[in-house]
């Protein structure tokens, strides 16, 4: 299955990954998932979301244990985040046929539609969408960076964006939801154990700081005369790293825009979008709240505007404690860990039980094309989820 | 003329201009000089480096007396900064025919091409071709944002590209450069004088900072397990800002890109454009030679590498002394001002004597929609100009 994936949506300059959602390199991976579901046999659908089922069993009958991930990647992501829970979870059923022990309940793979939200710049759009977590008006009305909306790109790719919206009767039928994922830290690592559980996802957001002062000539505007935002921006990033790190949570500044951006001119306005993670949600306010905080006090001294915009933001997030404490004694005690990256299951444990299982990266890289997980991982990996599968579907 | 030239390359939305070289909006100003030469009958020619001119007698005669700037803007720039020294010269020619005191020395107006460098990065292109300080080949490949080339968009702008490079024959027939152009700073106001004369253009420069760190999930990774070279770049700016205050010198970051740049992405690449220009190239050298110590410093905490490249360099342009000090005795000792902004009268100092005048700009914003001279003081210039002009022609 590797193989037939490795070269999709690749980029040949730096071996990252761009598959994007509702882009040709996506049509192949949907495609590739529904030859995946027919050689075994497996119905398939797509539903109103765009996501992708494959089914051994009539998912009708109800209780449904589902295992599943992702396909597309950010810009320049890894080969793992993502399929590697789909192909596992091929994997794993093909294991527990061959076992002749897939049980009496329907057994589910899915492919959620959208999860890094690389394109229209929102996570989770499938699973979102179908609990009822993001309107599909507002969704319709998301634009990529060429101003194409995530309408117009659904309809390109033949699914009707007339269509999504909350899906309560599939989701309904399914009893249990276990992703599988490549970790994106180096816990497992360091404990020396090739699979974790899931126990919750940080609460988490994203913040735009529009710093905005006056563009003048870089030349001969006396540093006394300027009022260039570039400072409090770059006094802000240092600052949230500093806070960040005293709270023992997360802070990065991952992207920023500058106008007018000549190189010979003091910039005009800066804007720069805080990623912000911590393991509670109480942390992460009083985070955000001392970084604004640092950012409107040094704003005032450079004579710069500060406009802050939440753009997101998600609470904690739970996995089923029942469940998850169930799998780590099946799995030979194996760690639960938390985690600070956005994943469906956590966007289903809304509404579903559900668990995470982690197979080791050695180098915690992720998003990135230099993540990995070993081969012998993997398959611990595979292993690991048969045989959840197994317990979930012959209990 | 303002009038006219008002609507030209104005972009409705800031009030700014957009008036780069070989657009259409050029090819209109350039028109609207045509207009402007011939509707006083005089000679006008377009040199072979796309240089307009406008002759009253004849050049050939030789030790003419020229005046003018240029008439490209940056991006979102003012309506004086170049404009005003070509009205200006037009102005004083009609003031000079007024008085009946043209002389005998040929009179030219000037209007030198791609003075800002805004669309193809180098700035005084049509000046620096004239003197050989640019090279043909290297101009004709410099390209814009989107790929093309100067020589594509000299060619659809039906300039012949072949032909640009050294013009020493027509600049052997020049006696005297004087450029009027508005000031960018505020030391006029201080003064409180409309008009002031140039001593020389600060060395300057500009250099690249490549912080290269590791892409990786902004969710996941711990603080410790980062080499985020956004961190390194704040610190950066910062430092060089203070080290420009002590050195009284100037230091600027207009320009950043970072890879991958999604939000929620510890950056692998962070790339800062330093400006920098100080009173002398000895200060200039001291001042970047800090940045970069101080930057290399910390890309060693940060774990980031770094390599910094100097993408141009230009030393200090001093205006001819003599000229200066009669320029200001004849405008009732008009202050003579240094200036950290480039010039075509900088670049044509190497091979001719050249002077600047400046009139007050009240707030000192250049390069900004905002850049503004009052109506008093545009005809206060005007009136320099003339008298300048007149003990030229007539001395």
């Amino acid at each position: 299955m590797w193989e037939q994936l490795a070269p999709v949506g690749r980029d040949p300059r730096t071996g990252g990954y761009r598959r994007h959602a509702w882009t040709p390199a996506d049509a192949e991976l949907r495609a590739w998932f529904r030859e995946q579901a027919l050689g075994r046999g497996l119905t398939h659908e797509v539903d109103r979301n765009g996501n992708q089922w494959a089914w051994l069993g009539d998912p009708a009958a109800g209780d449904a244990v589902v295992t599943g991930s992702h396909l597309d990647s950010v810009p320049d992501g890894g080969a793992f985040d993502g399929p590697l829970g789909v192909v596992s979870a091929f994997a794993a059923l093909d294991e527990l046929r061959a076992r002749g022990r897939t049980g009496s309940r329907p057994l589910g793979v899915v492919a959620f539609s959208d999860e890094e939200g690389a394109r229209f710049g929102v996570a989770c759009v499938g699973s979102r969408l179908a609990v009822g977590a993001l309107e599909p008006e507002r969704a319709r009305a998301l634009t990529d960076a060429d101003g194409v909306t995530l309408a117009d790109a659904m309809r390109r790719a033949g699914h009707d964006p007339e269509g999504i919206g909350p899906d309560p009767e599939r989701l309904a039928r399914v009893g249990v939801f276990v992703e599988l994922h490549v970790e994106q830290g180096r816990a497992l690592a360091e404990l020396g154990r090739p699979v974790g559980v899931g126990s919750l996802i940080w609460p988490h957001g994203r913040w735009r700081f529009d710093f905005t002062g006056e563009a003048n000539h870089a030349g001969t505007t006396r540093l006394a005369d300027r009022r260039d935002p570039m400072l409090t921006f770059a006094h802000t990033v240092l600052a949230a790293r500093k806070r960040a790190r005293l709270a023992e949570a997360l802070a990065t500044f991952g992207k920023v825009t500058v106008e007018p951006g000549g190189v010979n001119a003091v910039p005009g306005r800066v804007t720069g979008w805080l990623d912000a993670r911590a393991p509670d949600g109480e942390t992460l306010d009083r985070l955000v709240t001392a970084v604004e905080g640092g950012a409107r006090e040094r704003a005032a001294r450079d004579g710069v505007e500060l406009a802050v915009v939440r753009e997101s933001h998600t609470a904690a997030q739970w996995f089923t404690p029942a469940l998850r404490d169930s799998l780590a004694a099946r799995l030979d005690d194996a760690p639960v860990l938390p985690t600070g990256a956005g994943h469906d299951a956590g966007v289903l444990s809304a509404v579903l039980p559900t668990a995470m299982l982690y197979v080791r990266n050695p180098t915690g890289i992720s998003h990135a094309p230099a993540e990995h997980a070993d081969p012998r991982d993997c398959l611990a990996g595979v292993a690991a989820l048969a045989e959840v599968l197994e317990g979930l579907v012959c209990r």
